[in-house]
């Protein structure tokens, strides 16, 4: 029987389980896949590619499951007519991250659109809530791509305990099997993210080699720094870092940061070349600390199958009680 | 009734939640009133001060209930007959951190005593599970005192996976209620042990003041780092540095810790004598992120009761099934 929570009630799904809006990689084929199996996909609409957004949104504007579409908060404030866009598509909801949602809260509001925020502390949390927020996410240190430094095992109680029942928390960063959802439903949350895991799927718009370096890798071999975004010439707003495997590149400027800036024409050309060529020995694969749990790249529908069922053999017995701590 | 695990079997113990041996902190009080209260007590033997060790392990002879007693490895090395003061208590278990257990596994299993080893990675784990270790410790950077760079989210699944149910895991950082023990069972493993929750308790060796400061901070409010090892000339080996509460003396050296090396004279002086008269704006209170779950200084029976009983409704209804994947 599925696991029923305050997040898949308010979002009409199946299963707790979230698809995060990875820029680039999650398209509008991952998020149909997600959420016809029961998940919720949440397009990945990143730092707003406009002909790409287009192009994504609309192929989802015939789905008839209930889906998202995500933003870079900070990115989407340069570029704020981008959200018509992803409106047009009548997604179930936005989700901003990094960033204050507070001057996009009421255009996604009239819409009928409910407010997803990423946060990454308790200040932020605070200010979601104070927007409007409909559901927090509390995103650890573990996680793949941007984020800041409390772990998903401190954070998750704390955003729970912050939120008083008020919204659904849901956690992200570490997390990829039924172990994970079922643990942070113990902390209290109603849901789990999970980017990396849905990397690593078939759907999934990225490079094949980018996928098989996720399965390959254990735990401990992900970092979280400033090098890719250096090197890529794209400046995030503090306390915001990324993390991605450790590959060739990174290891040559972990901890010559300065040096790199200093050289960083040549570097990000270098950088830049990699990425057309597909060489992920200096281009990044963004991903996080869940990668030591990932081993393969099966259909997205299976994962969501795998976790739930997990989780649900874990939570076997207290099934009733969910909601009333969730 | 009681959450039974393969630990609460191994160690005969009612509930499975053990007191990590702190230096100084765990004296043979603490570890008598969590014992009496049915956890695990571990006494803090730490760097080994002979003196303190004969007279606490003296007072734990009489003990009825089972306890431990806890080295720093790499320390322990340096005076390995202090375990022989140690076994001569008869505890049910030796504790072993941050080091090759190898070398003392032979005399503590002669002795008929358990071998537990606390793990910051898989290579690490691999060491104590061929040293014969009875329990493995997989402990995250969210943890009070010294540990490492992983997180407990990621950690504990993969030395569970690791361990392959040989041993019992016992999951430790960041855990401080019921939430985070029913959490950690459902990421597989067999119980916590417990730092930070424990310091603020009443049996605890500690000053008030370093209690009130814990109950007082939040999560968030914690550093890892080698400022305090530098400031009192406790050189410690990597990859360990230690986690403590930021106060006016971390904030004055973090990110200049080259300088503070080259002034180590004058500031191990003054840390010294901030440590005499209790000064904690310059003395490090040792603590980690659980900092944000604790707000009150009850006796350590309290804390255990409250922690199984809140993870044993968490659980309420898969009681049957937990030794199976614990
Ligand atoms: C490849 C990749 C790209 C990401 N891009 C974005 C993004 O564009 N916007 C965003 O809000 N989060 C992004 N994230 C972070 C996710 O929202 C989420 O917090 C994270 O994936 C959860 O941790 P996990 O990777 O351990 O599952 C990205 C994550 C990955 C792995
Ligand atoms: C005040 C304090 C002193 C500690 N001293 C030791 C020690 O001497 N030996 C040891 O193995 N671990 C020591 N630790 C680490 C614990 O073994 C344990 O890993 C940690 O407390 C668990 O995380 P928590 O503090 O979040 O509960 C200490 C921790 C604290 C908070």
């Amino acid at each position: 029987m599925p696991i029923t929570t305050p997040l898949t009630r308010l979002l009409e799904i199946k299963h707790p389980v979230l698809l995060a809006p990875m820029d680039v990689i999650a398209g509008s084929r991952l998020v149909r896949a997600v959420s016809s199996a029961g998940g919720f996909g949440i397009l990945g609409g990143g730092y707003g590619e406009k002909a790409w957004l287009e192009q994504e949104s609309a192929k989802l504007a015939e789905l008839r499951a209930p889906f998202g579409i995500g933003f870079i908060t900070w990115s989407l404030a340069k570029r704020p007519e981008l959200l018509d866009i992803a409106l047009a598509a009548r997604p179930s909801a936005i989700m901003l991250s990094f960033g204050d949602p507070a001057p996009f809260a009421p255009r996604i509001r009239s819409a009928g659109a409910r407010l997803i925020c990423q946060v990454q502390d308790e200040t932020m949390a605070r200010q979601a809530l104070d927007a409007g927020a409909d559901i927090v996410i509390a995103q650890g240190t573990e996680a793949g791509g941007h984020g800041a430094s409390r772990t998903t095992v401190d954070l998750v109680p704390a955003i729970v305990d912050l939120a008083a029942g008020r919204v659904p928390v849901v956690a992200a960063g570490g997390i990829a099997d039924g172990r994970g959802l079922a643990a942070m439903m113990m902390l209290g949350a109603s849901g789990v993210l999970l980017g990396t895991r849905f990397y690593a799927s078939q759907e999934a718009d990225g490079a094949d080699e980018a996928k098989r370096r996720i399965c390959a890798a254990s735990s401990g071999s992900t970092v979280r720094g400033i090098i890719f975004d250096l090197s890529r010439n794209n400046v995030w707003p503090a306390p915001f870092t990324g993390r991605c495997l450790i590959n060739d590149h990174a290891r040559r400027w972990i901890g010559r940061e300065v040096e790199l800036m200093q050289n960083v024409a040549a570097v990000s050309a270098e950088y830049a070349a990699a990425k057309i060529s597909g060489d992920f020995d200096v281009a990044a694969v963004i991903a996080g600390e869940a990668v030591g749990l990932i081993h393969d790249i099966p259909p997205a529908a299976e994962i969501i199958e795998r976790i739930a069922s997990e989780a649900e053999q874990l939570l076997a017995g207290r099934r009733n009680s969910i909601a009333s701590f969730a």
